[in-house]
């Protein structure tokens, strides 16, 4: 057994996360490691709740990076906000609703599913529905951006629905956070995770947090302990907290943080508002380039994310072929459909530092080039045109 | 609000960890982030899979890194193995065993505690006597090296008995992999989980963990689900696994998992045997120079980690100032005692990377000046003469 260094090859990362990592990022990872309790570390701590809280837009005092990826995030808020026998309201409209029942049930909570189809938001009359039928409910959980389909929800009108009947919130903004308006504190989301990999420009390990002051009085009035230990926000608390004991609770991915930072610091210099605009026109070109394609959204428009375009092929392609192909030939790495989705839709990703021009104009021209090499049914030689005009336009 | 990149300090990392992590590790954090499904990540995951059943002497297929610190290693070990009612021996000589008692409960479980005295290691007949009393225990669980005191315990006897009983084990391993004889196939450990921020010279975020075939078959015969969705390695198995679908639980730490496979690497260049010896031979010389200063150990030789070094210091230092100092004027951290241990041993870490000669040297150096400076009742200008003799013999 003898094993090399490794050495990835240069990727252009258009699927549904990770996406392109903004290489002030990757060069602030490589910044030399300090303690986790030394005074520097725990100053760079602060900052990166202060950037969070921009990020999120709120003034949340707990909103902080959990050590661990997005999923985790998710389990952070049903393991501290569920306790055994509350009755939790799930939307579910693609792959990570269903997450949702899961993480509820395992926390010894049940799952009330109001079911949506895929590629569909959350329809608020159902939600309001089944709030009408449930009023023991304590929780309504949602995600804001599907990652699994590209569907965005209104989660202003869900979050006002379950206040409406007396639930809390937890929210899923893995994908939106840093892609798409977000604004916890004016929205009134009780508890919020996200994901570094996707809008964030970071690299993927650690999922950011938020809780308002009614979630923490749930969760410090809970009867049960929360079942994890290392998610257990009591802890956590102590040493995130604001003028908290920044005792020990675990060791943190010191490495990892820095490159959050920097990432939120990047996000801070463009701009939210900018960021956001930034999304939406590269959206724009690649719809535009899609579209003199002869390919269509499986999402209708009102309803689109612009930083994940879930795509519709020609009947009869070899979809894998053509990812495939645009790896080998391009390196161009877009994403397939999740669960049901599969072969059914491509997912073309514009997150973060991937959502450039640039890009815009490489994947159009890649596809349009192995589309056309593979005889499919398009307009050939139309799609990268068409882009470049939407951004003069 | 304007926030600028972090620039951490350059520090020397003598404490419980994270430790100095080697250079190479860092710059292959900063490689080009790849997607969690592109199969060169796929390759380079299965090359980390080899590379650390080398480190953990196994060859058991359930070997793996958790994409989270190594307390989340801690709870997936006890999630996926306590089951509700289960009871579960936990032997106890410092902070870690506490953590485990915490897991066993809020895993459902019931903690028999096995206590011995801090600093030393856990008394196998003790242990026996519990087994004994206990014929209905499932699991022992006890760590092999505990970092808040610097003691080592002997893993293969405590398996041994654990085993006479038909008891599963469950070994924290933390600090001990890399840094002292590990060799889990031999010893017939169950389930054992460590860190990267320790004797790996990695930074710290990611938890190495291994389990063998019967611990792979209680948790797959489990009555109930595994509490924890993120933890769940029936779901993990399906990502990591020999052969297995290689179907997506969570995104990976990608750049984070780039360090591990880096420091992994390293080991097998260095080579387990001599990484061992590294160690003690940077603890003998450090030894020469703490015993030439005329200080002490907290733990009996015989029971000493060589990568953690706990050392009592002269009556009515005022300890938190030498450490402020060392930080302060020499950029170099070493640790506090932890919990009951506070203000009563300092912790000095050897561990990976940062066990060299100009560590020790350094170390023994700047502590020998500062005490002197604080007016301290040592031998000044005696440690780093012992030290290099030890080094020369």
């Amino acid at each position: 057994m003898t094993i090399s260094s490794f050495h990835p090859p240069v990727r252009t990362l258009m699927g549904p996360g990770p996406s392109d990592v903004n290489p002030r990022v990757l060069e602030a990872m490589a910044r030399p490691t300090i303690g986790h309790l030394d005074p520097a570390f725990v100053g760079m701590m602060d900052e990166t709740k202060t950037l969070l809280k921009y990020a999120f837009q709120t003034e949340n005092k707990l909103t902080m990076p959990v050590s661990a990826p997005g999923s985790a995030g998710m389990e952070t808020c049903f393991a501290n906000l569920v306790e055994p026998g509350d009755k939790v309201i799930v939307c579910q409209n693609g792959v990570f609703g269903g997450r949702m029942k899961e993480n509820v049930e395992r926390c010894g909570g049940e799952a009330i599913m109001v079911l949506d189809d895929w590629g569909k938001p959350v329809d608020p009359d159902k939600l309001e529905t089944a709030l009408a039928e449930n009023s023991d409910a304590k929780i309504v959980a949602f995600v804001h951006a599907e990652t699994s389909t590209g569907a965005i929800s209104d989660a202003q009108v869900l979050v006002s629905l379950a206040h409406k009947y007396d639930c809390l919130t937890i929210v899923d903004a893995v994908t939106s956070l840093g892609g798409s308006p977000l604004k916890v504190d004016k929205w009134e989301i009780d508890a919020i995770y996200s994901g570094t990999q996707k809008c964030l420009s970071c690299t993927p390990g650690i999922s950011p947090v938020s809780f308002n002051e009614r979630a923490i009085e749930k969760i410090q009035n809970r009867k049960t302990k929360v079942q994890s230990w290392f998610m257990d926000l009591n802890l956590v608390m102590d040493y995130w907290g604001d003028g908290g004991s920044r005792s020990y609770h675990h060791t943190a991915p010191i490495n990892a943080l820095y490159g959050l930072h920097e990432s939120l610091v990047i996000l801070q210099e463009e701009g939210l508002e900018n960021a956001w605009a930034r999304h939406d026109n590269n959206h724009q070109a690649l719809k535009a380039g899609v579209e003199a394609m002869g390919l269509s959204f499986f999402v209708d428009e009102a309803d689109r994310l612009p930083q994940l375009n879930a795509i519709q092929f020609p009947e009869g392609t070899d979809e894998a072929k053509v990812r495939s192909e645009l790896l080998n030939r391009y390196s161009l790495e877009i994403g397939a459909g999740l669960g049901p989705m599969a072969g059914k839709i491509w997912r073309i990703g514009l997150m973060g530092f991937a959502s450039n021009q640039k890009n815009v104009l490489n994947c159009l021209g890649a596809l349009d080039a192995v589309l056309t090499d593979m005889g499919a049914d398009i307009n050939s030689g139309k799609a990268v045109n068409a882009a470049m005009a939407s951004y003069s336009s």
